[in-house]
């Protein structure tokens, strides 16, 4: 791609419902020349579905919308330095995908789930795609996240009055245990309920899955009582879906 | 407004940027019967300004658009008692519009910058309303945040691979220092540049003002380097606007 000119454009796409996208991210999915849909594997087909969907429904301009095969993640390696040639290899077939489809250059967008700036590899690997010299330029769209479409179900604020917020990964509360200090805590990338792991006396959870989607689940109340009914239907929704995407909060309430 | 059947709907529309507004924000404009617009006083005029402009735009219903004034805070009484108080006063001010706009019940709607879960008294006024006995349902529709704004707009992530955030206040900041064991501090409501508090070797900072705006500012840096520009650009800013919005994201990033 060297003396072609490319711009990147990542574009959040909230959860799943198309009524999270923004004004922005239609105007930015419209002023695309090529839109890039991963395909994660037979068993998260709904989520390729879900942003093909999106294009039907708000797509007005020329842009050609290419599907591609992203990827595995090594699972056996190491986390960071598998994740880290995972980002490698999807930089490459971006790469390539581009060569292809824009040999003259122009302007390439992939639709971010949740917002790019969160738990989102999409910067990273522009980054890598950059780093070759390349003329690439990026740009952001910000969307709707999981977390806040958990608090908008649920109806309820992410912060005390005032008061910090963290928001950290499974694997982290897993490995580290409560944050000390925290009062709030959410917990997003979580395959196997870390919170498990905690001692649950004096905490409230609030849970949800396929935030904003047909399928939406939500749970709420003290970890203690509604934790392990939380990981059963988890593992029902699992089993009926093929596939999982869910987030939670955690608070520590007293009593 | 006993046996009157009210809606309160809490829509986040953003910064300032009407096309940060989602379409389920759009959705929910038009579904409404009155949308109350406080008023915050001359210094913040832009920002009703920029609210009836939203309304302008994207209003196709027969919603009434009603502006009332906003109580004051106590700048003088005790943070939290204040807080509180100024809540109390609001809710009281919210149920006389309703009672008046709305004497045979309906939808009302509330236009919140970024989003209601986020450093937003919305949901807690509404609280005070329910706790009258009355027949309140809230529901909530998700914004894009000032924080979300700023990432964009810098393309950079939140978090660094896999790792926390914290979010938290200016307040907190200056009172309590950089809290432990964190290397991503996003810091919002801060009025007075309490970045300066801290010792700034190894910090990165990446700060926004007005964003999505057209008025929007950004400064990324070092914070040894760019901590002192920023306050004399955020003064000059305050000056020339009458009123100033910033956040800021600082991250350990060493050297």
């Amino acid at each position: 791609m060297s003396g072609v000119e490319i711009a990147i454009s990542l574009i959040g796409i909230g959860t799943g419902n198309p009524d999270h996208v923004t004004r922005a991210a239609v105007t930015a999915m419209n002023a695309a020349d090529l839109i890039l849909l991963p395909r994660k594997g037979a068993g998260k087909s709904d989520l390729v579905d879900l942003r093909r969907t999106i294009c039907t429904a708000l797509l007005t301009g020329p842009a050609k919308v290419v599907e591609f095969d992203l990827p595995e993640r090594d699972a056996d390696a190491p986390y960071r330095a598998a994740v880290d040639a995972w980002h490698d290899d999807i930089a490459a077939v971006w790469a390539a995908q581009i060569a292809e489809h824009l040999p003259g250059g122009g302007r390439v967008a992939f639709l971010v789930w949740g917002d790019p700036s969160l738990y989102d590899s999409s910067l990273r690997i522009a980054d890598r795609l950059r780093a070759g010299g390349r003329s690439i330029g990026v740009s952001v769209v910000p969307g709707i996240t999981s977390l806040q479409a958990l608090t908008a179900a649920h109806a309820i604020p992410l912060n005390t009055l005032a008061a910090p917020v963290t928001i950290t990964t499974g694997r982290r509360l897993r490995a580290e245990g409560w944050p000390a200090g925290v009062e709030t805590l959410a917990v997003m990338l979580d395959g196997a309920c870390a919170f498990e792991t905690i001692a649950p006396e004096g905490i409230t959870i609030w849970w949800g899955a396929y935030l904003g989607m047909a399928q939406e689940a939500l749970v709420a109340g003290p970890l203690a009582t509604v934790g392990a009914d939380i990981v059963a239907r988890r593992a029902g929704l699992r089993a009926r879906h093929g596939w999982i995407m869910d987030v939670y909060l955690l608070r520590r309430t007293g009593g």
